[in-house]
């Protein structure tokens, strides 16, 4: 025992001449963040002043910005898969938390209808060139591109810890961030102005064939996919910014390769639920858009609005309970912790917390319009009930989804184990213990603390020897808790992000915070509102899989 | 060496069953947070719809809602500071770096200005009482008394770990941040709306007599130090907050127990060098104020202006090159890196980049109004180079500051030491090298990394023993640079807060982006700006100390 503890086999000792080399990594990320925020300042500001038709800052020349950004990424791009592929000690390491599958493939679903999208922009644009300035042909043109190599890029790098050309891979990396969030910024402004002005038209030339007005709603169409897609490369070009010169121990890591299996041992009500709430969701959706945007009738809007409330008290309130049944179910269940360092984990939590901040601050606007305003009506308390449990779902859904992302993943295999006391078993807590660290206290759990956990260890086994009935219990009901709430999220998402906008159509915050504010709170905040259902879609398949 | 390593004397073993006592420090934290965010959403939403007029939310729904917060927290409070006195295990470490004794100093200074601000305000509102809801006396009231007991908490527990009642104490500590953040928010509101409606008097009840326009005056310029003492206090109690059941490894504190001496063999040039711009920078201010607030001739406006920006332009053109000549210096020092955990200094590098982006941002659309509207003038120019060089000396100055900050404090005690040499020197540094941490890579530097060290070691001592010349010329160098620095960011400082505002004498910015997006811009990102010189200057002092 002493002789293991004084030449320990531990595989991440291996790499630490190396780890040498880089003198002070927050000076090597300092340089790409400024870089990164230089970049991004400048074109929000040439994106919010485009915007605005009194601003003398076109559109066209926040495309051209664009579109230099773009085509340096994409050289970039090239450039990094080059040199990685030429050299074998680029890759030392890979992260197997990042990139994961489903990620992967949503990126490339998005990227499909993102190039749909530039064929439909493509397509608009040329019905009427000889008016309009190339850059705006051009523009789609190298999106398209840089779609495909970002894709491949993504596809085929997500999981690397680079360690060559670190500082020149750290500001490719920002550059690849920011002009993805720069693009989103620009799709989102575009579309709210759309939706802004789409019964006017002032353009010089206007679109009359059928064939043209077909591009021009299939793209606004399209514009959500697109919005999509960058946020989902943002994410993983920032992890793979996290991972740069990163060494990862590899102990903590096998355990993690869990498959994805659908229908393992569930009772098909969260899934069938679920799917009630989808289909009525869409039915709902397409009565509320045909009623409102056809019919300047108030009756008929107002009917209109009340069952889109209704619909989504019903569902926010459903999802509410069963997100405090999830909880509950955490609080009996006696998994670990899992406390290892994830920058994959910690950036999703972060943007669950984060992005929540907008629906958020648009229900809290709504409620004190609601609340100080003297007119009431069946309308207006409907607003205020759906405000409320807007937050409150919110809020429980992100306390369900965290805990779910801190477990441990269940120990199947060591419960089917019939070796299950060996001292094998023993080691391997052991590693694991002495690489685990105490967050924040400074500190390192030393290995003389073995004692302590080779006491704590056998009482676990045996209740989990005890209790597997009455787990597979709890775990199933966590399986159904997270498909019904993905389900229900991916309506949630559907709703906003295809055009239904409740915040417009019922006109009491507009008449209370004025035509110029209300449109500012809910253009900003909304974005962030769609992508964080979208992001709680992608953690709550991770929840699912992992109990 | 094997007994040792089998049972390390390392005291933050000790506290490490206790450790335990806590399952999930992020959970722990996630509620608090949770509630933070909730409130401050709320507050967020009744002060901006308190600013503007039209909107049926009123100055004085705000002021009770702020009035309620500051009631709990100094409860709350009162509660901290009885159950840590009777509890003696509550507070079993302290963080040496949090809460150092030049920020408890501007806090006091800052609060006592606060208190004198209050007593004007309640010295204003009590002159016409009979018309004006009770609460606007009653809130100056309860601000005094929050302030009172808020400075005594910081300056006796901001050092506190705690480890006692960990979950209310962290709602505790969210709720006065939170409660610090909107009385920031509401005082700069308050002032912005203040000095947009300086002119109109639309109360009911006019202010008339000599002592009370003598009250109202006083108390708008009180305001800057108000605003700062909010931001000094939230700024503290995170650092509670972060270190609420945090052990300390006590190995690390000792050497950075440097003391202040100010005048230590320093060539007075950086002194003197910032007292003239300081001193200027007064002159300028004043001319400038008389000359834009009295006189509507617009060439005697065009005068003050081209006077500020050219002060400026010298100004920070200057301090560029001095924060460039820095840095170089720092490429040359061979002092370590500072890689331990240290929360007040991870926040004071966050607060540094993220109160830069206020700035930042107003340049940026300065720059584009600049350059794309027609008109050019020599006033134009001027400004464009200022909103240039405002970027660059924000920019230069972060990477000197952060880079000073990370540097580790110099061995000047070691080097003194006859005894250099003694195995204790080795000692020393192997207890360090253990518990140092190699951020990110998720692995700890076992002690068999001990031979590296002791290798790398002696020649670090020789070059420390060869150039002890060269080495007090640079720290020379660094400290003429941080003390010019230092007095120039308090005249930017200066200029700013007590109402110099060029973004709006000067019109180019106002006509390009119109009367509300540029008004909405400058006042959203100026506060950042002068809290980031104020908080460059807290910075400034420690580089100062520390090199």
């Amino acid at each position: 025992r002493l002789y293991s503890l004084a030449q320990p086999p531990w595989p991440h000792q291996r790499p630490s001449p190396s780890a040498s080399k880089e003198v002070w990594k927050k000076g090597g990320r300092m340089f790409s963040i400024l870089l990164a925020v230089h970049l991004a300042l400048l074109a929000c500001t040439l994106v919010s002043s485009g915007a605005f038709e009194k601003i003398a800052v076109h559109d066209y020349d926040v495309f051209f910005l664009l579109t230099i950004m773009m085509l340096v990424v994409i050289v970039w791009m090239i450039f990094y898969l080059v040199s990685t592929s030429r050299c074998p000690d680029a890759i030392l390491c890979k992260d197997s938390h990042a990139g994961p599958v489903w990620l992967r493939g949503g990126l490339i679903l998005f990227a499909i209808f993102s190039l749909v999208m530039d064929v439909f922009k493509i397509g608009y644009y040329s019905s009427f060139y000889s008016c309009l300035s190339a850059i705006k042909i051009i523009y789609p043109i190298v999106q398209a591109i840089f779609v495909i190599v970002q894709t491949y890029f993504l596809w085929v790098s997500a999981k690397d810890c680079i360690h060559v050309h670190l500082n020149v891979t750290r500001c490719g990396l920002m550059l690849t961030l920011t002009t993805n969030l720069a693009v989103w910024m620009s799709a989102v402004t575009d579309e709210s102005v759309h939706k802004a002005h789409s019964n006017s038209s002032t353009e010089e030339c206007n679109c009359n064939s059928q064939i043209c007005q077909i591009f021009k709603n299939g793209y606004f169409w399209l514009y959500p996919f697109n919005i999509e897609y960058s946020l989902f490369a943002s994410a993983m070009v920032y992890v793979m910014w996290k991972n740069v010169g990163r060494f990862i121990d590899h102990h903590s890591h096998h355990i993690h390769r869990l498959k994805f299996r659908l229908f393992r041992r569930t009772f098909f009500v969260g899934i069938v639920l679920g799917l009630i709430i989808l289909v009525s969701g869409l039915g709902v959706l397409i009565v509320y858009e045909v009623r409102v945007n056809s019919s300047n009738e108030s009756s008929k809007k107002k009917e209109a609005l009340t069952m889109y409330y209704i619909f989504n008290i019903v569902c926010l309130g459903l999802m509410s309970l069963v997100c405090i049944g999830g909880s509950v179910i955490y609080r009996f269940d006696k998994r670990d912790m899992d406390r290892h360092k994830n920058p994959t984990r910690t950036l999703d939590v972060a943007l669950l917390m984060g992005a929540a901040l907008g629906q958020y601050a648009i229900s809290y606007y709504s409620i004190v319009a609601i609340v100080a305003s003297t007119a009431r009506d069946a309308i207006s308390a409907l607003n205020l009930i759906y405000a409320l449990l807007m937050i409150a779902q919110h809020t429980f859904q992100n306390v369900f989804i965290i805990e779910g992302l801190h477990r441990q993943p269940p120990k199947e295999d060591r419960k089917r184990d019939p070796h299950q006391k060996d001292p094998y078993g023993l080691t391997f807590v052991n590693v694991n213990a002495v690489s685990l660290r105490v967050p924040d206290s400074g500190s390192t759990l030393a290995p003389s603390t073995v004692p302590g956990i080779e006491a704590i260890h056998p009482s676990e086994l045996v209740q989990s020897l005890a209790g597997p009935k009455k787990m597979n219990w709890r775990r199933k009901f966590l399986r159904e808790i997270s498909m019904f709430l993905l389900l229900s999220n991916i309506i949630l998402w559907i709703m906003p992000a295809f055009g239904a906008r409740p915040q417009f159509d019922n006109d009491k915050e507009l008449n209370f915070y004025g035509d110029s504010m209300w449109p500012a709170i809910v253009d900003i905040c909304l974005p962030f509102g769609i992508f964080y259902r979208m992001h709680a879609v992608a953690s709550l398949l991770e929840v699912y899989i992992m109990s």
